[in-house]
């Protein structure tokens, strides 16, 4: 009866939706959200810091802010963005409602319904469902543990329709748990100059390394600066504050920020200045560095209790990398195996997770699960990688 | 240089955002932005409950949220609904971020580039955005003091390839200020009777009416809940509370509800869990209630003082019609009239308004102003709207 649009005919709901109302379950493990830790949130340095806020700063907190970002945040994020090397000065910053927002507005400013654009496989579910939603056709190339296949891609770029981007998330991918290796990066560069092929660095989850010796790992692509390679840089504070803030940010050239911010301007004005005016203080204040000190030491625990247990559990045929930081195991199964199986049996005995299809562009490969370590107690673990395991041996053998 | 989608190539920045940067000087006295007054927001309240929030729910503030909305709002929200006689029971409500979005997202998932679609003339420039942004083509329908005008609607509704929806903002419209008449409200819904065009009811200002007997006309058409006539209701947070907690919502047809949470999904995840719980507790403690009798109040006074130095101090020949609620005065020029010429004038003076062009969808009909008295006091109501009457009578004579 209703004559809907036509983009809006492709969008459909994914399993993670059902797996989310599972987790809430008190009886249930939950490895399936990727979620930060509902015990880790910095509670008691944003009440403080909410307390301390002047009146003058509240009734900005109540009303419209500036379209591209309250203005203080802006100066303080440029600030905590300069330390990792990105070239805040030659780039606009626009704050966004989450970064999915972000990735949204770069899919709504380059896609028409039909046009191809490139990403990782396995890739991250919210951005799949923001390309789709404006009809991009998604050619997904594959990773290894050292990033996306260049060959392949090469062959992508270089076709005579050139896709319109290409979108990668390169430091502790999600949901393949890996970090693009320096050499990797390199040659991704070399690919992309001068082919007039956006790169969108989705860097969500960067600032969670768990080795020291990994800070110059996770630096942007972006903080290199590559001359002849146009890159639209994503990041967020769900990671490292709170997702329940909405905020996120894109950093890009400035012919790209006009038409980002008219988009921005129609989705919805503003982003929520309430929360702005907390993370701008948390900037400010100093208080987000020890606390993403904390997270990465607390996440650290948490992936390497998963570890010792996988290793303890798994069978040797099930193939995964051990994270180096960010949220995510990503075990890949042997080739038909179908991952649902294993999921259903899992709830059975108590644990959720989730099937490789939800990352893959066309919803088929299913003989990968994703395991998420960053909102489960180190018991809980314990108690539920066996029963994974076991799922896994029972549909695997 | 790069290869933009062909439906952004239409967004184009309005004059309001150049105002906005003029509104925050110390020495203009604006009547630009349609915002809350700055005076009255309820920060004690506010303040109050937020101190008092268990260690959990803050958790959960921090935390995503599922997309519909965080489950105690929806719950207190159609509470709130409910006493406004909307059949919160046989629809579903959507939590968006600000009202802005359930636009946005109505007219993603109805309009494919070229549609046409029905506004009124004048209309919410924030809709006009969100329309074109999809490559709307919006044919504008005036209004007079009752309401959009049926005759010229008819055509519209009768061509062979119809319109995809209306969207009208019936309860002290934005910006011409009027409320609809009960008898245009029947005309429409006769008119819209099983001829399949949806309409959005967009109603961001109707609890802000100055007199008791006006109560039951911002009854919306949504709570008639007329037989053959689709609607999608939307209201927003941002004039009862904050918009700066970026919070409104949809309530709609269960087949329409689906498609719009799949956008949403793709937009942004999920509103602002953080001040969900906010709004939540605004709601279910009651203070809401008393807080919007105070706006009323507070508001009344305002549109008062600028009602009578408009009387003083206008022309003859401009023709206005008295704000009976809502934030906004209208003000119609002789025909051919550039506004443009009387907003220059009126800032070298120190005031700031809002061209007519900016609420017409083509962007040209300029014979009129919009006033805005919510965020101003009433000594600078009495000084500014001399320096708009005086620039009205140095432009038109």
């Amino acid at each position: 009866m209703y004559r809907f649009s036509k983009a809006t005919e492709e969008l459909r709901t994914s399993e993670i939706r059902d797996l989310m109302s599972l987790a809430i379950r008190p009886d249930i493990i939950t490895f399936a959200g990727g979620m930060p830790g509902n015990d880790l949130f910095p509670i008691a340095e944003i009440d403080k810091i909410y307390n301390s806020l002047p009146e003058k700063i509240k009734q900005q907190a109540f009303q419209y802010g500036p379209t591209p970002g309250y203005p203080p945040l802006l100066e303080s994020l440029k600030e905590f963005l300069r330390k990792k090397g990105l070239p805040v000065d030659e780039n606009k910053l626009l704050i966004t409602t989450g970064s999915l927002q972000a990735i949204n507005i770069l899919a709504k400013i380059f896609v028409d319904p039909g046009d191809e654009i490139i990403t990782e496989y396995p890739c991250f579910i919210g951005a799949i469902s923001a390309f789709k939603s404006y009809g991009a056709k998604i050619i997904p190339v594959p990773i290894d543990e050292e990033g996306i296949l260049t060959e392949p891609l090469k062959k992508e770029i270089n076709k005579t329709i050139a896709p319109k981007f290409l979108y990668i998330t390169p430091y502790f991918h999600n949901p393949a748990g890996i970090i693009y290796s320096e050499k990797r990066k390199e040659q991704l560069i070399e690919l992309l100059r001068n082919t007039n092929l956006p790169l969108i660095e989705d860097d969500a989850y960067g600032d969670l390394y768990f080795h020291k010796e990994d800070s110059h790992r996770v630096q942007p692509i972006k903080a290199l600066n590559p001359k002849g390679v146009s890159i639209c840089y994503t990041g967020s504070f769900s990671k490292i504050l709170g997702p329940g803030l909405r905020l996120g940010w894109m950093l890009v050239p400035e012919e790209i920020y006009v038409r980002a911010e008219l988009c921005k301007q129609a989705f919805d004005a503003c982003s929520p200045t309430f929360t702005q005016v907390i993370a701008d203080e948390f900037i400010r204040s100093g208080a987000i560095y020890p606390y993403i000190e904390r997270l990465r030491n607390e996440y650290l625990l948490r992936a390497q209790s998963m570890i010792s247990e996988l290793k303890k559990h798994l069978p040797q045929y099930v193939k995964w990398t051990e994270p180096r930081g960010g949220f995510y195991i990503w075990l890949i199964l042997p080739e038909g195996t179908d991952a649902t199986d294993i999921l259903k049996e899992a709830i059975k005995k108590g644990a959720v997770l989730v099937t490789g299809k939800t990352f893959d562009p066309e919803a088929k490969k299913n003989n990968a699960i994703r395991l998420a370590f960053s909102n489960t107690t180190i018991e809980q673990i314990e108690k539920g990688i066996p029963i994974v395991a076991d799922a896994i041996r029972k549909i695997c053998g």
